[in-house]
């Protein structure tokens, strides 16, 4: 599979995602020249300080100008007005992709919306970091991760093909399911550990307000479970919301799971509680890898 | 504070922690001798090839002849009993120290039980990883990690300081709680994490049953959320019943918290979500430094 070349390439939202992916491109050579758009203006100041794009466009409509890939990096909840904004000023034949963890509300109706004039294809790199910004952005962030694409029926195929071509240079595996599979998928593998880690810190946070004997005192399995409280509340807020109704459902399993273990901690049912944990060795593996360990 | 010296030194249950213990004594010139006692005669005959002990005891009595200090590594759950049958063999004057992570059913107990001729220590270092057994145990797992001590009224108070020597020479911070604080406080930030790994995984096998796309496709902050679901199913089991009333209000803390951002994402209450996370960032630093980022 070859990979296509692009003159130019604009990118919105230089931060982690966008950032480490401008960053991979020109490592992989895919492109000559890239400009970062990123409403604040600080930000997109220092990727052009750290040589993360060529360019700071000053308006968007000055990015995407010429630019035959353009990749939404944006919060999510922000992509579908920023690419519509954006159409009347995008080129001819363009691609246009993006990296939101939520594809339900953007693939169909961004695919409408573009067409004919510009290709859109969906995608999300399942990688990252609890950090954000352009700062954070690093080489092999998407290495060996997986990188999940989304078309449609109406999704052009050469565009397909372009994207999937590049997310495999540049070292990901490349996994294709439906917008909804994939937010039902996300909603179970990547929302639900972010709601139930705010969930456990501000529980943590009501028994340290009793007892302050806590503070200092957290150790590894604390800090594991937490990680991901310390992301981003306007990203994680916008997310659950776009992707409401997967996640009230791994939320309900998720509480019924924790009510059964408080039952049999609370009838001191010690072999129900051996049940209840067999195999989870198993299946963390076969979440992490696809098969048993 | 002067370290103090031990001619022999008893480890029941050479696993993770104990074995990692017994390295960071020898490198510290704590002991001449270090015998190793354990159920699992496997584990045992690793710990003396890997050079963790010097000796294998093959009788629990044999381990405690001589020894003036003895170290209770064994599961929680059997720390009471094995030092209780141990009792007529251990040496006048001994130390006797444990790492269990409950105090309240071990140390008050264990004290008077084994007084005058032994002192009772009650230690926990809050430290460890997923993974279990001697072929674990490694250097530096103790530095920089806080050990809880838990003395009683009736606790000696020179053994109490032999023990702290110990825990500081091999670089962990000493901190002094009450069985029942140390059992509160590890409900919250240690079993509390334990109860919801478990859970979150569960939720996340249930939601796999019935759409298998999501194996293979877990990332970091699954791989964060859910590493502890690795841990010992029977040493966890046993934790949770040891600690039930502490953990049970742990746990319905957490399905309070739960259940009000399942409220607030029904609702798409935008601005009750970034409220609910604003100073989690905050928080986890207070609980893993004892301060305010």
């Amino acid at each position: 599979m070859s990979t296509p070349y692009f003159e130019r390439v604009a990118i919105f939202g230089v931060g982690l995602i966008g950032g480490s992916l401008a960053l991979e491109l020109r490592a992989a050579q895919i492109c000559t020249t890239i400009v970062g758009y990123d409403s604040n203006a600080e930000n997109l100041a220092q990727a052009v300080e750290l040589g993360i794009v060529d360019d700071a466009a000053t308006a968007p409509e000055d990015a995407v100008r010429g630019a035959s890939l353009v990749i939404l990096a944006t919060p999510p909840a922000t992509i579908f007005d920023v690419a519509t904004s954006l159409a009347p000023y995008l080129e001819e034949g363009a691609i246009v992709t993006d990296v939101g963890s939520v594809k339900t509300p953007i693939v169909e109706p961004l695919t409408r919306a573009l067409a004919p004039k510009v290709r859109f294809v969906g995608g999300h790199p399942v990688a990252g970091t609890e950090k954000s910004g352009a700062a954070a952005a690093m080489r092999d962030l998407f290495r060996g991760r997986k990188c999940i694409l989304t078309p449609v029926t109406t999704t052009d195929p050469d565009a397909l093909q372009a994207v999937r071509a590049i997310w495999s240079r540049i070292g990901a595996h490349v996994v294709v399911l439906s917008p909804t599979v994939h937010d039902t998928v996300c909603a179970a593998i990547s929302h639900l550990p972010h709601v139930t880690a705010y969930a456990l810190t501000a529980a943590i946070a009501d028994a340290a307000e009793k007892m302050p004997e806590i503070y200092g005192l957290g150790a590894g399995g604390f800090n594991d479970t937490t990680r991901i409280a310390s992301s981003s509340p306007q990203m994680w807020r916008d997310i659950f919301l776009l992707n409401r109704d997967a996640v009230l459902d791994a939320v309900e399993r998720m509480e019924s799971r924790l009510a059964e273990l408080r039952q049999l901690i609370d009838r001191a049912d010690s072999a129900g509680l051996e049940k209840f944990f067999a195999g989870m060795r198993d299946v963390r593996q076969r979440v992490l890898k696809g098969q048993s360990s």
